[in-house]
């Protein structure tokens, strides 16, 4: 109790370094028992418990506090209660937090591949992803890839794949994209700049409004779940699928190497089994609440739902290729990540096209 | 140590008791330290290190040992080392074994409504079990299944959506099924015999002999990455999906429930938690791998991929409905949990068909 009391008592940035160093030096004098605890901080891109995305970051700190009986207790913060969203990663890197959970796209201009480590467009599902990442070298391209700033990323979480966006008119086909103001960040919002579209980087709470008032006239946001409880439909009548631009988002936790390196090894491995853990029930809340949050939409409030005209989808899948490639010339990193995912992607097209893609088309009808 | 000789000591059966009724005493009277120590049993129903489903058992196991720095330890056993597959069930129910790992639908013969929890005809998709276990009442119907028999289910793995087996001729329509003699267990091969064939129950080991001698004209197995390894596309040429009889098949751990109460409150959530950690790993490893396969299969092998022709699967779908609801007559739990899966499946097509399914579609063009 007393380490802990003199911990509180320093600086927050002081304090993620001298709890790295008492650890370590704990954690090679001795096995860890009850007496050595650690207490850390979670700093989160989303809105203090954002559902879905905030509750699974609280629920990856509850149980790692039950598993390491208390041994490792983290204390979450949601956007701008510790830190601004986009400064989790600076935060972290820099020590002044041990850990942060948010999305490896905000990142891109730092680092131009971290998109690969979330969504791209027209990318991998999240089944796909998690086997990119486990099992085709994703996660080392990504490890290898936050390695220079001192940070160990981990997948933790999906929002599976989101929805195509909320739009104040009918779309019909690639003209009436022109000149169109949609919000949209990241490779997506490029892709639909080269279609004639004008992309809008806005952050989520002022998308309701911006749309409401007209002052843009389609928004995409995550998916059913968040954007029922965003009101988004009172603004907007169409309803667009699918989430082209991001098919299956991988969330990712992010821990200080340092700190990281200063806990015992079974803190580490209740670290690591928990962002796996996190990652498989995250999915499993979006999928349920996503399927219950439709069915409000369409039943209760008249959305419109709308597939994307072909020749759309078409262009901006021509378009994202273009994209991703001209930016694989401009970065040796992102050109190795780029030909690991289109190798997968390529293997991965044919099977399931046999297994879940045909099972779907099969039994739905 | 002294406490891992005495049980060591004691006969197999006596040892699980004791050591629940020694670490219940342990739990309530102190907080878990490095001196208290359980040693278990988990038996399975794979072969030893069989790939995917037995190493992943092992992976289960490593991982709860790190967690618990080595305060849970687990010695894992193949089919017949310790316990044959199909009595882990009684081996676990009875405390002869703290854990099994095995498959749901191989218990149907105790419980009726079993295969909803590992794989049903026209059911789930794995990211679909999930959402439906987790977040759509699933676990908790599963868990009164298990009650009566002192036992905890918890999803521990999928294989994913699995393929619709190998056959030595063409299938061309209904009729070609009639009198054909298929490997296929489970409500599967009810279907199966509805349809006009004759469904052969085998164990694994004998399968690939029984094809290759013509003794059974088809068979299914698992997917891409199991079915090469048991070499069965030398014994048949024509490769058919999709697997409808097991779209998504959860795998399970079930825990005696006296045991899993005895364990201190963090031994406890490490169980909880690596099992959901193992859930999400192993779909990855089988969606990687399975591609992987598939691939290898076709351009190597030169395996003749086919898909079953429509008035097969609009028959084979049929059919399952009907076998479905025949058995809900039979046994009202199975009729409370066909409601539940139902009511969650009707939800989940129109959600799918606008997500997951939509993208897969446009993507893989």
């Amino acid at each position: 109790m007393q380490r802990r009391d003199l911990i509180r008592g320093l600086g927050l940035g002081a304090a993620a370094a001298a709890t790295a160093a008492c650890s370590r030096r704990d954690g090679e004098a001795r096995v860890a028992g009850p007496g050595q605890r650690f207490e850390w901080k979670l700093v989160t891109t989303w809105p203090p418990n954002f559902p879905g995305l905030g509750t699974g970051a609280v629920e990856f700190a509850r149980r790692i506090e039950a598993c390491s009986g208390g041994r490792l207790s983290i204390r979450v913060f949601g956007d701008g209660e510790f830190i601004p969203a986009f400064e989790v990663f600076d935060a972290v890197a820099s020590g002044t937090a041990e850990m942060a959970h948010g999305a490896a796209y905000y990142w891109k201009g730092k680092i131009a591949a971290a998109p690969f480590f979330c969504a791209v467009p027209f990318g991998l599902t999240a089944q796909e992803m998690n086997a990119w990442l486990y099992h085709g070298g994703g996660l080392e391209l990504w490890q290898e890839a936050y390695a220079p700033f001192g940070l160990l990323p981990l997948p933790c979480g999906s929002s599976g794949c989101q929805m195509g966006g909320w739009f104040r008119r009918e779309l019909r086909s690639l003209a009436d994209l022109q000149g169109l103001k949609m919000r949209m960040p990241g490779l997506g919002g490029e892709v639909l700049a080269r279609a004639g579209a004008t992309p809008v980087t806005l952050p989520g709470s002022e998308i309701f409004t911006a749309l409401q008032t007209g002052a843009i006239d389609a928004t995409e946001w995550v998916g059913p779940y968040n954007d029922l409880a965003f009101g988004l439909h009172k603004a907007a009548k169409f309803y667009y699928y699918p989430g082209w631009h991001e098919p299956g988002s991988t969330l990712e936790l992010i821990v200080n190497r340092q700190a990281f390196d200063s806990l015992p090894a079974d803190l580490q491995e209740i670290v690591r089994t928990t962002a796996a853990a996190i990652n498989d029930r995250m999915l499993a809340e979006f999928t349920a609440r996503n399927a219950e949050a439709l069915q409000t939409l369409v039943n209760e409030h008249g959305v419109e739902l709308r597939p994307f005209p072909p020749d759309v989808l078409a262009r901006l899948q021509e378009l994202s290729v273009e994209v991703l490639q001209e930016a694989a010339g401009r970065d040796a990193l992102f050109a190795r990540v780029l030909e690991s995912w289109q190798t997968f992607r390529r293997r991965m097209d044919p099977y399931l096209a046999v297994a879940e893609r045909a099972m779907l088309n099969t039994r739905g009808g």
